[in-house]
């Protein structure tokens, strides 16, 4: 089992490594799980052309483990009935707690508002260590369903809860019953500096510095922040912290104000675009390349904070961590095809350090997969048909390849000027470690909670 | 190994199954690819979602085996350069020949026009019994890459090699080195005539009514047909002749004139259309069911065909048979959400013909593959955001599943008239049988060649 350890950052695990890999006790057991957000076949078969090119292999196309997954969500006023387009709320519900629910809602359940229990909370409770690394907001939809209880998860930060602009008709707009003037255990943002979690690193330093009292704008007014150091978590936030983060037994680390910076964009910030005609006649757009984001600079790699957390959760009997590779679905909603591309990049490199660390300790089980598909198509990069008549009635990017090709991407999914919308395509599982001969090709979302609490031997035995 | 047989037509097989069952000498090896024309995961969670509901299992998400399959296309006038997105020629090619070619060429070389020597004319001179099922013509460019070598697919009869309107501007446009007055082969259609396939079971009967010159008009000039009789084959055309189509030598089915009917269509011939607004407000369209198409009434099924074909070819010493279920992409193509759902179904259930059949004789490796990506996406069924003003710039339309659900479906890669683009995804690969276990969870198409020809203890030895 136990594969060559390939990236340099992995040397940090060496010793432990070889420790595990020798050793004759059998160990506690160990999950990863890795979300790519809004990653599907589509996603996947863009970062391997471009990351590649069309005859190379990511890392998780090495996987021995790879089926479908079918996205699972219900109609908020009757549950019964299925609905094919998830969110990365209810995507991310179905995998934290096993119960499928609405678009919107943190594991909590459509229609009862019932509160659900998560593989975190119940690891944590039966002895695991807990740790969460993404790549966005940690009070984001999909970190906070494996944390947080909530029925809208816009409901992110205290601030977030009172705001009258809730502009998004399809979910539950309203949190007042989690407000902590309510009784309620307050936002997102609130429930996860309470949470048991040992490991939280992202970002979203924005909605932690908030006031708990939204009304109070003096210095003095306590804040998430300061919830979070009485509850016992070293903060941090800058790349540097990273080492050595191990030593403290709670870490929160946010690492940007908002959203973190993607690895890659278009050059010029290309994005896709409708497409242009002249005298009736296509334009088709020059092909464009993609480079090194400046803003991405000093931000910590996805790779880089897994390796952090990891070495934290060696130190546990066993622990259950969840990776969010998040701003695949960002960049995907708002055209960016060079984004997305290099936020697979950052999972895919992401998932080599976790096969390293579970070849030096073989009782780790590492699965990754996605919450829901997504708008973005490959198209031909010019049209096969009449090409000076007929092009993408929705927006369209040609990025050139450094394998020498032209990769034409679309997105389709509607009209607007503000965003894309999801696609309810299966998205691919992949899954390493012990067992994963044995799993079927295909499964619906919810069965990847049974898949984690078995490994971890779970039994769920109290309330969230 | 032995699955039930569960599917009424297999009764047919339960005499060959018994006795295969439990024979114990080494039988001669049997391939069984199964190509759904387009089927990506998109094409496979509608078809899922209406035909057995979202929490339920078509008979592909049984395979023990699954993976991704890169689809592999380059240049025609630089073979060095990759291309994203390929068509049913392209992508059959690699499937047959394990030779990665351009746009629109059939079992023959980008830039050289080399012939290329496939799975099938491997098989039968290595002695191997080999057969063709589909619901398309037989000429058209997937069938037609098992058999035939020609630089234009739409070089499909006597008449299509002289048609100046050429309109593909892609594709090669010439086949006039194949003209038999040029000392070249001919058409696909005569070549198949020609070929040594054993049993071939399709569609396209005014493909081979065509005189073998095309300036012929008299009632005595010798057609294609009439060259297919000269050389052994027995020429059926309806359903009834299916039952007991075995006992002869070889045989070609014509079930009729051009492409098949297909099994689904929408309530009143719905077909996916352009949003329409009034006042500037989304008009969104009625949910629409699919019901049967009477014109499929006196058409044999994929199931029954492919049922008809292993009858056949359970009399040779192993065999290799190409099934492809056609229309799914051609109904992708056209915008008909319930013609595509339908024929995958037609695909699911040949698949269970299949895996009996497999059970019964184990030496029989079954795969199950696409040739390419095709437009169709889940989509929300209503925006999720302001969905009074934005809406799908493509073709879109709602279908009500049997289930109570209601699933959107858009096509959008271009704005033709005519029809809708391919896309460049990785497509499902599903396998059963010996090895399948040791399988790599991702391959380039090419690849399915090299497993079938492994399989069947194949060595290329000549020209085609």
């Amino acid at each position: 089992m136990c594969r060559p350890l390939t990236t340099a950052i992995n040397l940090l695990l060496l010793g432990l490594a070889l420790g595990a890999c020798s050793g004759n006790e059998a160990p506690p057991p160990k999950v990863i799980l890795i979300i790519g957000d809004g990653m599907d076949d589509q996603q996947i078969t863009m970062a391997r052309n471009y990351l590649v090119g069309s005859k190379g292999r990511l890392v998780m196309d090495s996987m021995p483990y790879r089926g479908a997954l079918q996205v699972q969500t219900v109609d908020e006023n009757d549950p019964g009935i299925a609905v094919y387009v998830g969110d990365s709320a209810s995507g991310a519900t179905a995998l934290a707690t096993g119960v499928v629910t609405s678009i919107g809602r943190v594991a909590t359940a459509a229609g009862t508002d019932e509160n659900l229990r998560t593989i975190l909370e119940m690891a944590h409770d039966a002895g695991f260590g807990t740790g969460i690394v993404t790549t966005t907001r940690i009070a984001d939809a999909t970190p906070a369903s494996f944390i947080a209880h909530i029925d809208d998860r816009y409901c992110q930060s205290p601030s977030s809860m009172v705001e009258e602009d809730k502009t998004h008709p399809q979910y539950s707009t309203n949190c007042a019953d989690d407000y902590t003037a309510n009784g309620g255990r307050g936002s997102v943002a609130e429930q996860i500096v309470q949470s048991g979690i040992d490991v939280i690193l992202g970002s979203g330093r924005e909605d932690f510095a908030e006031p708990l009292d939204h009304k109070r704008t003096d210095a003095d007014a306590p804040t998430v922040e300061g919830l979070a150091r009485d509850n016992g978590f070293t903060m941090i936030q800058s790349s540097d912290e990273l080492d050595g983060a191990e030593q403290y037994d709670r870490i929160i680390g946010l690492f940007s104000e908002g959203i973190m910076p993607v690895r890659l964009r278009g050059e010029n910030n290309a994005v896709a675009e409708f497409i242009s005609r002249r005298d009736g006649r296509v334009e088709w757009p020059a092909p464009v390349t993609c480079e090194d984001n400046p803003a991405f600079e000093n931000m910590p790699t996805l790779a880089e904070m897994t390796t952090a957390a990891l070495l934290r959760l060696d130190r546990e009997d066993g622990f259950a961590l969840i990776i969010e590779s998040a701003s695949i679905d960002d960049q995907a909603h708002y055209w960016l095809a060079c984004g997305h591309i290099g936020e697979v990049g950052q999972l895919d490199e992401t998932l080599e350090v976790a096969l390293d660390y579970a070849d030096a300790h073989p009782e780790t089980l590492v699965i990754v997969t996605a919450d829901h598909g997504h708008a973005a198509q490959i198209v031909p990069q010019i049209s096969e048909f009449e090409p000076q008549d007929y092009a993408s009635p929705g927006r369209f990017i040609r990025i050139r390849t450094p394998e020498g090709g032209i990769m034409g991407i679309n997105y389709a999914t509607n009209d607007s000027p503000d965003w894309e919308e999801h696609s309810g395509v299966q998205v691919p599982i992949y899954a390493y470690g012990p067992g994963v001969e044995s799993l079927p090709t295909f499964m619906p979302q919810r069965n990847v909670f049974d898949l984690m609490a078995g490994h971890l031997g779970l039994v769920d035995t109290g309330a969230p």
